[in-house]
């Protein structure tokens, strides 16, 4: 069977090739692993993925919650998958053994995660918002929130949401109304309404753990007088049986273009004034703890918007090899039979821009995987610290890129398909529709460019920049070694160069108090420093690749010269395009800021 | 209340400013209109789609035709929406008076058509394709098919279809395997299988005419062997009452992303053999009777993209004036109220180029139009011909730019609406669903793109290229009059130089048979040629609005203001870009043609 989720060659390829996975194991921390059981991982990942959760896929797409009672009802179809993937320990992947977790590295608990992302990215939404509000929990609760709600969490007993959006607010987390006042007890009651919460009802689990965002009475105005509080759907009895309801309730769900097998809820707190809940941390401090734990979950969005993309590049892929259809320009005659379409040149252009995006941002998806590793294993602060700065400069393009070219992907892979692609009795719909919430999740494509430009570019005096720029450097370097990389390399250099300048121009600007104008171009650069991140994602590839076939193993040769075309395409029809993006930010242009309401 | 299916300001400009509809008026043929009654059908058009066709484009979406004992059912609400079109004599609104039509321009007819395509792509279908088949029947049919078929077409009993594609074949229509044996009395009888057939089975009409491509068993191999036939789901007596079913089988219908309401089937021809066709006009001259009619459909097609982006485009800026969230950058106070989205310059960005792609793609698809009536009504055979060689040019751009952009259009308005924008209680979302079937039917992309480059550029040694390029000039030369107009004209004069000698090196190793290589990215091409033609008529535009500015109109000031931004954006954020895309094509890269299949 061909494989239909990721490309098992290509795993390896990133994780024992160009990612050094094994280099980690001796780190303390990972010491206990190997290639072995790192594989042994994988390959569970991948048959509990292909056997329970991409089965039904389309049924859920088909099949989206509904709303009965009060209560959110799924197909059956989603508590066997994720059941599996609980008992198989991938919940707890990266927790410590002595938490009840297989201590595996970020960057392999990513790499099992991918698989279920490409083979249902709805069913796969409930644990992955279980991990993070275990997280949370975990880094910032008290002992007693730990045992009363998290242990239940780590034992697949309780399941995790993030309720951070009111329905007047969006985005604009400074203006969220929902209240937190005082209790005699120690606790609080919650009063609100939260919008888009994804996994906010369902049957999968005993209880529900909302991390909700409120204010307290004396709270500051904005984003520094927000608390975090942790929100259970039932209370939870001192010895840890389930208690009455809490006043958590289930408003509506929302129906959704694509990711449907998700519940998308509204939920209500304290509509009879009744909702308790429970402080994290420090009062005032909510924002800065969700930003804490911003970079695993971006990473994970940006892996998920990677998989969607992969699983409709394989299909497209299998598609073009097995469909017959006309001839090429030169052979028109037709008596002659026709070619699988995977011959023509324009198929090919539509699966080689599919094959850069893809495995460029799988490629960057498990870079910062692994550099979150770093940040909790290298050996001394100042190493961990370093690749904090990067992993956080990083963060805004590993969340927004694939989330625009691996939904660009998809687009492809329907045209591939033709009329075929654009039916329900097809795959590649689906991934499309799923995909398009990538770029509104989590941040909009909008707040990543102004978190890059505005914020993560400046951040400990350009620390984060300054190492992406040498890392680039260096990779160029290693690439001079290979004269078939001359072409892959130059126009990355050039641009790197050039977005140096503007970017120094930038933020020279923004130091001097010139805020809207720096910032008012921001999706270009987003896109201008994006193209430049994966183009040197592609060449560090390439290097990899000349090394493979170095080595001279016939049966790689057709993967290692894949993966140079690609690296090619990306470096040389995509990079140089990016000049433009340059040329209007380095002339400050205008022409949207200036833009009036009344003109449209 | 504010209009939701186009400006009708930025309708009249493009009318009585830019195309001088009202110049129509002076040719014989439509002596007998002028703007009021122009104006007339275009109120009678507005009002119909706004209160037949708007209404039910969701409830058609979620509730698409079901399949039952061999017929498709819809849904109650399409049936007086297409009654009403009839009634008001849409559908031969461009028809002679003497032929029971309006005898408007080709140019007001689509733009009262685009009301309907605006409010409800999916059931404005039906009509369409009965005008597309119509018009075949008109032109190449004899007196008795006219009477017999053609004639209930025009009188609303019966509808029409186009039955090209088949299940191996696609695109490839020199494959087709449709046989039609001749019988004893002069008719044939068609056994093969269809598939993608908008429309093909209905309750909408009392008969259905497939007008289907199928080979005679003395046909030549290939595109010069295909025939035209009449097939009526009905036969039809002598006296016009309809006859015996013919043997036309409804196996199935597709489940599409989009366009829903309108059905999409397998249809079965000749299971039993007794499959009743009548050969149109000359045998194996079907395919070129078709692209005959292709200039017109292909408007259509184009037309319907840009409607569905409008759409989108109206309601996101309608969004984004009335939600207030957040705050600019140099005003982060958070006690100060939320500003409404529309003053966020990432948010104009993308109500700009939404309207940049809109209102530049509903110029062009009117101006094709405007130019289809110059084929048939200036005055003289060589006028008339030089507009159908510029039409036949830049047809492939009629089609393809506005399914490109106008689909991106719509995953921009998406975007604006945030979270909201992304679920099925907003309409956007099917708006892009719904788009995306435009650049794979009528012609996927790919085709389009080998049409412009491998066959209209060299087409008449080049007539309609040399046409193209003195237009542009000439358009050029006016906007010289106008000082604010240089930063806008140079980008596109450059671009259209360099287009230039790109095109010239493209057609001569065409001539000399280096055939894959040329065409090999010819993506490319089509990108950058159809930047240039919208390019040139957003600088048109631009003209037009220098000079309503120059009449001094209070009221419209804010019009031409955000014509001339819209302008601008799309001369200098877009245009200039293009020069990467003749870049490579300057150099023949060879990065996607030299791709092989065992490397994916």
């Amino acid at each position: 069977m061909s494989e239909t989720l990721l490309s098992s060659r290509n795993l390896a390829f990133e994780l024992y090739e160009v990612l050094d996975a094994e280099g980690l194991t001796l780190r303390e921390r990972f010491a206990e692993h190997n290639r072995e059981t790192f594989d042994a991982a994988l390959g569970t990942a991948r048959s509990i993925a292909e056997k329970f959760f991409a089965p039904h896929n389309r049924k859920g797409d088909e099949n989206e919650p509904r709303y009965e009672d009060g209560k959110a009802v799924l197909i059956p179809e989603v508590k066997p998958a994720v059941d599996a993937f609980l008992e198989a320990g991938f919940l707890n992947a990266a927790r410590s053994f002595e938490a009840g977790g297989m201590q595996l590295p970020t960057l392999l608990s990513q790499a099992c995660f991918a698989h279920f992302q490409a083979a249902n990215a709805a069913s796969t939404s409930y644990p992955f918002l279980t991990m993070g509000a275990a997280n949370l929990i975990e880094s910032f609760g008290t002992d007693e929130q730990k045992q009363r709600f998290l242990q239940p969490m780590i034992d697949g007993r309780f399941f995790g949401t993030m309720a951070l959006t009111e329905p007047h607010a969006g985005s604009s987390l400074s203006d969220i109304r929902t209240r937190a006042e005082p209790a005699a007890d120690g606790t609080y009651r919650l009063k609100g309404n939260k919008i888009f919460i994804s996994g906010g009802d369902h049957p999968l689990s005993e209880n529900i753990v909302h991390m909700v965002l409120a204010k307290l009475p004396d709270a500051p105005t904005g984003v520094k007088g927000i608390s975090l509080f942790i929100v259970p759907k039932f209370l939870v009895n001192d010895d840890g049986s389930l208690g009455p309801r809490n006043d958590v309730l289930l408003a509506g769900l929302f129906h959704k273009m694509g990711w449907r097998g998700t519940t998308s809820t509204a939920l209500n707190f304290g509509d009879n004034g009744e909702c308790v809940g429970y402080l994290v941390g420090k009062p005032h401090h909510g924002l800065s703890y969700m930003f804490q734990m911003m970079n695993e979950a971006r990473i994970g969005v940006g892996m998920g918007a990677v998989m969607l993309g992969y699983a409709g590049y394989l299909y497209s892929l299998e598609y073009a090899r097995e469909r017959p259809q006309g001839r090429l320009p030169d052979s028109k005659d037709p008596t002659t039979a026709p070619v699988s379409i995977v011959q023509h040149a324009d198929v090919k252009r539509m699966l080689l821009t599919q094959k850069a995006y893809v495995e460029g941002a799988f490629d960057l998806g498990l870079y910062a995987a692994r550099l979150f590793d770093d940040t909790t294993t290298l050996a001394t602060e100042d190493e961990r610290k370093q690749a904090h700065e990067l992993l956080d400069l990083l963060t805004p393009i590993v969340k927004s890129w694939p989330s625009e070219f691996c939904l660009k992907a998809n687009e492809l892979a329907i045209q591939i398909l033709g009329g075929h692609g654009y039916t329900r009795e097809y795959p590649v719909e689906q991934y499309y529709r799923d995909n398009r919430l990538n770029p509104i999740h989590e941040g909009t494509h909008g707040i990543q460019s102004l978190d890059l430009l505005g914020r993560k570019l400046a951040q400990n005096g350009g620390a984060g920049l300054k190492q992406l720029i040498r890392l680039i450097a260096d990779t160029s370097e290693r690439a001079q070694a290979h004269d078939a990389l001359t072409a892959l390399r130059q126009p990355l250099e050039k641009l790197v160069a050039r977005l140096q300048g503007v970017t120094i121009g930038l933020l020279t600007d923004l130091a001097q108090g010139k805020v809207n104008s720096s910032l008012a171009n921001s999706a270009l650069y987003l896109k201008a420093f994006g193209h430049t991140v994966i183009g040197w994602r592609w060449l560090e590839q390439a290097i990899r690749a000349q090394e493979g076939l170095a080595r001279g193993n016939a049966a790689d040769v057709g993967f290692y010269k894949g993966k140079l075309q690609a690296a090619r395409y990306f470096l040389t029809w995509e990079v140089p395009a990016c000049h433009h993006e340059l040329d209007l930010l380095e002339a400050r242009d205008d022409t949207c800021l200036s833009m009036q309401d009344e003109w449209f």
